[in-house]
């Protein structure tokens, strides 16, 4: 069966990876020609829309992206001859902030306030509405922290709207959560869904850091796979999606979901019974799901910038490496390890060893998580 | 770091699999066209000997193999150029049966008895030596039971020697052997040397068909690594070997090795800490030896002459599909299935499941063997 993916990053290259012993054979589309993916199957350097790349699309098995800003539009053009999965529809929400929220709040999951802002007036009245310190967010291709902007008094206000004022824009309460997590599930085109256990995460200047799938309770586990069921139902979801949560005591707020694979579960690859990128595979062509129990704990480094040295991180016992073969570039995530224990206690016993090659205090609530699991 | 690897079957597309999250780049040479690995990497098609493809091979930074019946003098003319692992004097020490079984005598290695057999009077007075059943083999260029014939009575010696008496052979007595085994190590050059358990394995008409990791006496995994130790040791050895095994109530016949990664360990993928593939690739490379311990227990099954449909075996949970991407034919392996599982109960518990969809009795001693596990 062929894929075709849109995007040739590093969720198109963990596709191919877990795809290749399924058999299947990839053509992936990116316009940059150094996209990391490149070398991993048939490879097209072209715009999204472009006629010939989308023509090739079409006589692909099926069509899935490795990122949620491709254009919809030329996508939904195509959903009459090849199964794109998740539609073009699904790829839409996700791509403006504005409507996500609101499409949260017609669900009844609950959210931080928002408001939409189109002009500097909206933005006064939307701090009043929501107090400060409140986030202004670019509505569409913001990720990693890009295209937002934390508002702490006046003067912020005045700097981001000569920095953001450009765009159609979103204005978020400031949410002083205890901890940030997300859910990843897969959905199969039979409706069948499966999620995987909550990732608690950790972010440094909006970029995921650290990950951890560590046990949290069922009632919080159980109350995520309600929040993210009822997401991928409503957009009659086929693949991997996952839904960014910030907790609040007992409550969930939804931040944001991703139509895709993530970075938050790139543990599932050696932690889960199936990973993220073999069952979203699966879904999008239509074999059955896999399981999505952890194998034990787990946590994940990324690695920003540059890949450091490899062989002190490869003596850790159950430390798995994943260089996604790009170029160094400040900020960029350039590649990310897992470190695997048979449970929490093993894994909390390899922390001290771990934290010796990470930044400090990376790990500090990860190890009082553990802890307390 | 570029590697070379000579052959481009199923081996070198799992090595590829392993080794591209370590951000390592291949280059593969075979002189089939349609070798399975051709689009893992760079690729070659073009004889092992071929003068432009050792120039290749001598530019990277490691040489490998997926298949020992290479040229080793080829092999051994860059040596003083590329660091290839395992040493062409490795690799042409399990290119003669006579040569590897008179090794296994010398390091102390018990074996099946074996006579040289040069002529037709040679096979009459090994038979003698041997008694009957014996196999009768050529000393070069088997696998999978190829260019082998067991001799029952005198009318199978006349027709073995028809059809092999141009070749330099060996004859080996013929063992009731309760069953198979084998064990996987892998040596670091700086002599740091690791073992996964112990698999059992099951064989039809000389291809391997199912192998398994379900825990063995500690003392058989112990005398079983002290004889693959003592081989590595020998051979200053660096990478992956295999020790073939028959055992026969406490004693352990070495019957022969392979210089590389074996089919009897493709379980390791899901089912160790490390697998067999990464832990070649790291060997290789210089770097850290990852861990050998077992998660859980785990079977896998082989794929001969064509693929099954995937839906019902992907039904299993924790079911892993390995399809090489070959076509099609009698005989050739074209994928495999591993089915892993949290422990040998679990394991068990889902054969009924696996057992209705291979052939009639292929579990059968697997599944006593959980029972006494």
């Amino acid at each position: 069966m062929n894929v075709g993916i849109l995007g040739g990053g590093q969720l198109a290259r963990m596709l191919v990876e877990a795809g290749t012993p399924l058999g299947l054979e990839f053509l992936i589309v990116d316009p940059k020609a150094d996209a990391c993916a490149a070398g991993m199957g048939r490879f097209m350097h072209t715009d999204y829309a472009d006629h010939g790349a989308l023509e090739c699309l079409a006589a692909c098995d099926r069509v899935t992206c490795d990122f949620e800003n491709v254009p919809a539009d030329a996508l939904a053009a195509i959903e009459d001859r090849v199964a794109v999965r998740p539609s073009a529809a699904a790829l839409a929400a996700a791509q403006d902030r504005l409507i996500e929220k609101e499409r949260f709040t017609r669900l009844g999951m609950a959210t931080p306030g928002y408001v939409e802002v189109n002009s500097r007036t909206d933005l006064q009245a939307a701090v009043e509405t929501l107090g400060l310190p409140a986030v202004v967010k670019t509505r569409r291709m913001g990720y990693d922290g890009k295209g937002q902007m934390v508002l702490r008094d006046a003067e912020d206000l005045e700097l981001a709207w000569r920095k953001l004022g450009e765009y159609p824009l979103i204005a978020e309460q400031w949410v002083a959560f205890d901890h940030e997590c997300s859910i990843t599930a897969v959905r199969a085109s039979d409706g069948e869904l499966r999620c995987w256990p909550v990732s608690r995460t950790w972010h440094r200047e909006g970029i995921l850091r650290l990950a951890a799938s560590v046990p949290v309770t069922p009632s919080m586990q159980e109350a995520a796979a309600t929040l993210v069921r009822r997401l991928a139902e409503d957009l009659a979801y086929v693949g991997c999606l996952t839904l960014e949560l910030f907790v609040d005591g007992d409550r969930l707020l939804a931040n944001e979901f991703a139509p895709r694979v993530h970075n938050s579960a790139h543990w599932t690859i050696e932690g889960a019974v199936c990973s993220q990128f073999e069952n979203h595979l699966r879904a999008v062509c239509g074999l059955p799901l896999g399981a999505t129990e952890a194998r034990g704990a787990s946590a994940l480094v990324n690695f920003i910038g540059s890949m450091p040295a490899p062989a002190p991180w490869l003596a850790l016992p159950g430390l798995h490496w994943h260089d996604y073969g790009k170029a160094a570039r400040e900020g960029r995530k350039v590649g990310h390890a897992t470190l695997c224990a048979s449970g929490t206690g093993a894994l909390k016993a390899l922390l001290p060893r771990l934290e010796a090659l990470v930044e400090p205090g990376l790990l500090r609530e990860l190890d009082s998580t553990l802890d307390q699991a």
